[in-house]
């Protein structure tokens, strides 16, 4: 007998309500035994950018076969388009809204397919939760190993936000916030492997107001309070304060500009 | 050999302690293998209508044989009774306090047994978490499939709560906010169906002031910002601002009166 | 065929981002079909006595086998050890850092080791992230039944907590508030055995400038509003305000000095 499968949920409907407890519902019932694992659901309401971010940063941790559903759905009830991309042997269940950015950036989709059949979804469809009615079906139907060709025809192109790609001049590189954790940690949207140039010493951090001075490693290697910048756990450049919350020290959040600069260069002042 | 059950868990423990974690801890302990989905533990403190309401917009999405365990229970330690009822092919194990009203409103139970077993129950019962000791080793036993009637006697009445019910008069119905969501819709106690006998343009609907001319679809169809009036996802009226937030917008919420009138007939100012 | 293995999870990673998912999807790659509970990822930001507190409380719910994953790492990146206690039948994986007190301060470990076994972690380890690159293989290792000596060599110490342990005097003891409850129950370091010398009812509790008469038995005997000092479900004294929020009713929370007095002796004031 086959393993029940991994399904992954995305969403900014809040941990409150019932919204996210229907959704699983129906997924329980049309593959029974799939393992659910919350990502987040808290995503700013409607913020696509944040949802793609999340997402980008899980994918390499989980293993083939999982499915990742996704629902921030600003143009629920317009006619934009549902998918199912097919990405690194995962399936990826969304709005055809740019929330793939994060995944697709550096991996190349397999396939994808636009969510048409009318078969594969809810009996009713409310003209407000395609989350529950249309994708969660979906979703399903890949979980019970269903051909991806029966949910509708391939296409070709699909939506990606441009916010992942900082700018670049010969100076370095100028990049925004794109997510604040927890920890009020500020991650960028700014690869180590941009960076890699150079010796990390000889970069010089701007961003509120405060400039850091290198790249460094690990939080224990300086004193609590400190304004950092190191190369986070998934591969981008953040700003953090030691045992501290660099979010709230520099008023910052997503969207605040970052300058990387090489030190031998022009500032910003 | 049987698939383990669904179990779903319904609290206002919040999700920050020991609590939900011990409940699990118990039911996995009894019925191992079990699914266990959280719907939410961020039901206001003790507020059980609020727990009635989402507990009702979530049945129709699981299937047959699924248990729902809800703790919203300001009578702990009280002489309030513990049920477990069969509503619509599935289990709900709760305080009889109103909280199946939501559930009850429009399906008859098949059955409801008191809980007093006192061998179906944790060896030492604390006065204060009623939840971990005697309804997660009912609801085990239930997803267990053993026989209800093992829990404790059949009861003929139990607790409902008048707020799904708004008042009717000849122009219309005056109801109430009775859940906001995360993205600050106003969902309402007025259901399509009561709506039904006219056309949907025909509708005014009043709230906090404000009047919003007929009933609308979806939120695509208008504006950013607009406010509008809609059939939400599980068929209860609702009050929205297009990709915004109407609870703030109106500084509205649970309890705000909402009007829906005739459009011919009297206004409320 | 071997049941798949329960583990929970306890960290300070907020609900809203990647670094929960990640590590799960890690263990999920390497144990597949493992029951994951979330017990908490709101631990206050490296707060380890919060951390150690909520661990200690839902020990007794789980069974036997269940290992327990828990990340509240201010010294990631440090030369803090990581370690895996069997303690009650159950493992415990985390950092040395103390997390462990809650657990350990009543029962015996029957083991300590340390992971230090470069062969079970993710092949690039993250100077910011041991929980997924580190812990969550080690915890993935032992729910596969896997031999604790593999993870590296044996531990005789480890590191606790002073702030379990109330001062005790003659006249009774001085403690602190040790974890603020989502009802606002304010939960102490002073437990129901080093009370029971005594009749509850020769006790007074003095907790911001307040004095309770008498420790009580369960919320339903008071009327709304009480202020009220009680035994928890987890035996503990705690403060509570019937059917009220105790924490904003006294603006007290974790660290608030609390007085347990015998009635015939000093006071405070």
């Amino acid at each position: 007998m086959q393993r029940p499968g991994i399904l992954t949920l995305t969403t900014d409907f809040g941990n409150d309500g019932p919204y996210v407890a229907a959704m699983k519902g129906v997924v329980l019932g049309l593959a029974p035994g799939t393992q659910i694992v919350d990502v987040s659901h808290t995503i700013a309401p409607q913020n696509i950018l944040e949802g793609a971010f999340v997402l980008g940063e899980i994918v390499d941790a989980y293993p083939e076969g999982t499915v990742h559903l996704v629902v921030v759905d600003p143009g629920v009830g317009t006619d934009r388009r549902l998918i199912a991309a097919s990405v690194a042997e995962q399936w990826f269940v969304l709005p055809d809204n740019g929330l793939i950015t994060g995944v697709a950036r550096t991996r190349k989709p397999a396939g994808v397919w636009e969510i048409t059949n009318p078969s594969i979804r809810r009996a009713t469809v409310s003209a407000t939760f395609h989350g529950r009615d249309i994708l969660a079906p979906a979703a399903a139907h890949l979980l019970r190993g269903g051909d991806p060709a029966a949910l509708g025809s391939v296409r070709t192109r699909f939506v990606t936000l441009r916010n992942f790609n900082p700018m670049e001049d010969d100076q370095g590189f100028v990049g925004e916030v794109i997510f604040r954790d927890a920890f009020g940690n500020l991650i960028t949207n700014i690869a180590a492997d941009a960076l890699a140039a150079h010796p990390f010493d000889d970069w010089r951090v701007e961003v509120a107001g405060e400039r850091i001075d290198g790249i460094g490693r690990a939080y224990g290697d300086y004193p609590t309070g400190s304004l950092i910048a190191l190369i986070g756990s998934t591969g981008w450049l953040e700003v953090a304060a030691v045992n501290g919350d660099a979010a709230s020290q520099l008023s910052a959040g997503s969207g605040t500009t970052v300058w990387v600069r090489k030190k031998n260069g022009r500032t910003t002042a």
